[in-house]
């Protein structure tokens, strides 16, 4: 490709609506340009690097023995409905009509339209284990499109299918996804760990997202630097312990607190640390109100507290909602608390003479202990683990690991859930077992989008001069760089190597145009291609090429004639 | 690929849905589910030859110049809008809103986004000409999706984007386009013939569309056998000559002529021929009456009036709007008709002496003449050429070719658009030119739909028994079948080719079942891989495979050891 002719030009500024490095390189190289908030069209180089991204993608897939098709983007709304998805999905759903009022959905996933493909075409156990896939386009009406291609309103995604007989084949089908994304990511040159995750509105069971570990990230995880547990903060497990040691259960008594309406202002007040006390907060789920309690130096995990109340719609009340829902705002407690659902973090019976809200105005009661003078409707974790959360992952041989964890942030690259046989009772999936027996397959489901693979590819591969492709998702290998092309010896020699490269099967990006050295050597920094050959006046008097790797600060000269040896030899090493 | 493991069964009968043979072999061969009304998944057979068809339209894209990129289906309405096309195409525009009730259109096409981009990424004449493409889904409303695969709601185009500085680049770029396609087409083994187009709302000039001849499609063309004119009907030219010998005008004359509603009808009780009428029709323009003169025997080219009218929306009158809009049905005429647009079909200045409504109930005029009694505000031709009208075109040695053209019916594979200033203009698609002056771009744009061609492919390769796949995108090279496949013997050598065969590069379906020689050699028939290759306890006594081509009648016994080589001759041949 000759870069006179290229469609897409670098920008010498960094535009102002960049939020992260990748973003900033993908538009100053000129790689992507934004149509609407969230939806992005993408240039012939950033193109080109899309798809050796999905080609590697499709042939780890095919050699998992994945099979590819093509699902549309138009779904009927009964298929959502019939999977209550339309419901628990509603948020970030594209719905339309057509002209005759028949409603669709924009897919943001494909369960229910490829368990309808199974059930025209699976009827026996031999026809198992399936496993298909597709590249194709999601819709999602995000409320928070961000850092460039990140999180996008219409995005690729690579997402497979798994139909098993048994829960077995599904651990199987797991096990060989999960390995194939350590492939696919390794390829790409992004550096991934696999982490605990929840699965959210897809169902299911077992889930793990694979995590990029940047501060660029929107996701955040919880490491154990010792025996590696690595779980994404929703989930994350962690040793829960009292705060304080052990005390004999005092007497209630209920005192005046004026204006301390928040657990600082009480804590403060009262020369206690803020773990001596219970907080209150309140919640809507599904519209019914709900009474969190939680000890006052610990924050609520809302994936828990989902989970715990297996709700579709959870949200945090506001001031109007907590009133109404009869609460006391600032000191609220659930001693004496009626009509209304409580749920605990499990830690708190283990708590002894808390400070906790008195359920009047300007009143809080002291020595409030747990199964004494409360109890709640639901009693589980529900507490989010932080820097320093001790590990809880357990060994046979030592018990629970007890270290320390780090809280990182991270881009998720890819998910795979184990979802089990929700979707094949709902929407009937079902297979004839070797009795001739009715059966629900049990499915899993693996994703990949690709252009936030592709950004996560630039934050990891860039320095402060541009992006640096990594060998197998280049968009070009060869970075062909003609200073004063417009020299006889330079044009010739730079149009030779040029044609003899592309005939030798190497993907050359040539740089013809009529600009000074520095522009050029700027780009070629920018674009990022692993190679850059430079023909000049200064090299063709020694004879030779300038061979530099995007990668390495120094550069060399080669005799023109071992030119494309010598580029072989340097792409292939 | 193991046909016990591939996704897709084949089916015994032809489902009754099924409109057109293509339709009946792509269900019956499991190679397509419909999910929606117009809307299809793909599975993977249908996608390997779809992703065959993209390959060679790529090859030949980038071979012209073209530049792949990717712009998102998600469109602002505000693009839609700038260019006047939320109208003009507002019948098959799907809209939908995001949760902030910003307004979208899912985009049936991309002219208004690929102006964008070329607004962002060129400057100067220097950067033109600038050929961009890619292979995308679109979206439209179609209100009678039909044929299977033929007229979709979603469905893949690839569509190329030309900009240049003048007319003349535009020529040449259209050019590369036609050749391309005709290219594209062959190789894809669909015979197809460029015709006339309208370019309807897309805008612009001159417009070909690529016509594969079938009495199953649904464009109409008029084709001449002897100078290869070839035009869709919406636009084909003719000869228009009087139907009657020169005549002096004679006095206008009223007659009663109760119950003669129809021009059939009319000329009978006269005893004359249709020819020797003007008969009235009524449309409704962008909301304005038109009363529409044309000789009694000749119907009007809806595509014709409408570029005459330069109208957005036309449609024939209801009889209440006829009523309404104060003519008189079943005896309607210009003669003496105020304060209407009237259109004229311009044959009917040379016919004398005709019979037309008397623009009163019940009551017809004789010997009508045209200038003399009456005059239409647009005279210019609007009449539908039929079987066996005149060839219009002409020859610098010959003048007119005056032959009698066929109809035809035709699939349309793929549309070439000179589309002129129009975008550049509306949307502000500029460039500076030598002279340091902006001038608007000129544009072409070409489209082809991938899964039409599918269809095409089907429709134009195919026998009582089932597809024949041309080689060059068939969804497997080879259809390995074994018989008996549970004998040792039989097992070891099919296993062993099957290896052999991949190893050596080629795309092999090995079908492994269990079951009968009947069904398979049925399915390898309906499948329609070129080659069949049979392993079977009766070729293995002989030391030997059977070899057939699935477009010939007889197979043929080769040693085993010759095997690969005479598969491989086979398939080169």
């Amino acid at each position: 490709m000759r870069m006179s002719r290229l469609f897409g030009k670098t920008l010498r500024q960094t535009p102002a609506e960049a939020e992260t490095p990748s973003h900033q390189l993908l538009l100053r190289a000129g790689l992507v340009h934004q149509v609407a908030a969230g939806v992005y069209a993408f240039l012939p180089l950033a193109w080109r690097t899309l798809q050796n991204i999905e080609r590697i993608i499709r042939e780890e897939m095919d050699a998992a023995g994945g099979q590819e098709l093509m699902m549309p983007a138009i779904h009927p709304i009964e298929l959502w409905q019939a999977s209550g998805r339309d419901q628990a999905m509603k948020d970030i759903l594209f719905r339309f009509s057509d002209k005759r009022d028949r409603e669709f959905v924009l897919g943001p996933t494909h369960e229910e339209v490829i368990v309808e493909l199974f059930k025209r075409n699976i009827r026996s156990y031999r026809d198992l284990p399936l496993l298909v896939y597709q590249i194709q386009q999601k819709f999602r009406d995000e409320p928070r499109p961000r850092g460039g291609l990140i999180r996008l309103r219409q995005f690729t995604m690579k997402d497979l299918y798994s139909f098993d007989t048994d829960f077995e084949g599904l651990d199987l089908s797991y096990r060989k996804m999960y390995e194939a994304y350590i492939r696919i990511f390794d390829r790409c040159g992004v550096p991934t760990i696999p982490v605990l995750a929840d699965s959210g509105a897809m169902g299911g069971r077992d889930t793990h997202e694979f995590i990029y570990l940047t501060e660029y990230g929107e996701d955040t995880c919880l490491l154990c630097p010792k025996c590696g547990y690595a779980a994404n903060a929703d989930v994350a497990a962690f040793v829960k312990e009292p705060a304080h040691t052990a005390e004999e259960p005092k007497p209630i008594e209920e005192i005046p607190t004026p204006g301390l309406y928040t657990i600082q202002a009480l804590a403060d007040h009262l020369g206690i640390p803020t773990s001596k006390t219970c907080k209150a907060v309140f919640y809507s789920a599904d519209g019914e109100p709900v009474f969190v309690a939680i000890r006052g130096d610990m924050d609520v995990n809302e994936t828990k507290l989902s989970r715990a109340l297996r709700t579709v719609d959870l949200h945090y009340m506001s001031e109007d909602e907590v009133v109404a829902a009869g609460f006391v705002p600032g000191s609220a407690g659930a001693v004496g608390l009626k009509g209304v659902r409580i749920i605990a973090d499990d830690l708190l019976p283990r708590e002894v003479n808390l400070v906790a809200g008195a359920n009047k105005p300007d009143a809080h009661l002291l020595n409030v202990n747990y199964g004494r003078d409360w109890q709640a409707d639901t009693l589980t974790d529900i507490a989010l683990a932080v820097e320093g959360s001790l590990c809880s992952a357990t060994s046979d041989k030592q018990g629970e690991c007890r270290t320390p964890m780090d809280v990182r942030r991270g881009i998720e690259m890819g998910q795979v859930f184990k979802l089990g046989t929700f979707y094949a009772e709902k929407l009937g999936a079902t297979y004839l077992d070797a009795e001739g027996k009715q059966r629900p397959a049990v499915m899993g489901s693996y994703g990949i989008g690709t252009e936030r693979l592709l950004a996560a590819v630039v934050e990891a591969n860039h320095d402060e001069r541009g992006i640096i492709w990594p060998a197998e998702i280049t968009p070009f290998q060869v970075h062909l760089v003609a200073l004063q092309p417009e020299r006889d010896e330079v044009g010739t020699a730079a149009e030779k190597l040029y044609g003899r490269l592309q005939t030798d099967g190497f993907a050359v990006l040539y740089d013809d145009r009529d600009e000074t050295p520095g522009v050029k050597f700027n780009d070629a920094d920018l674009l990022g291609m692993p190679l850059r050959v430079t023909v000049s006046p200064r090299t063709l008097e020694k004879g030779s090429l300038e061979l530099k790797r995007r990668s390495e600060a120094e550069s060399e000269l080669v005799p023109l004639d071992e030119g494309p040896s010598r580029i072989k030899a340097s792409l292939a090493s």
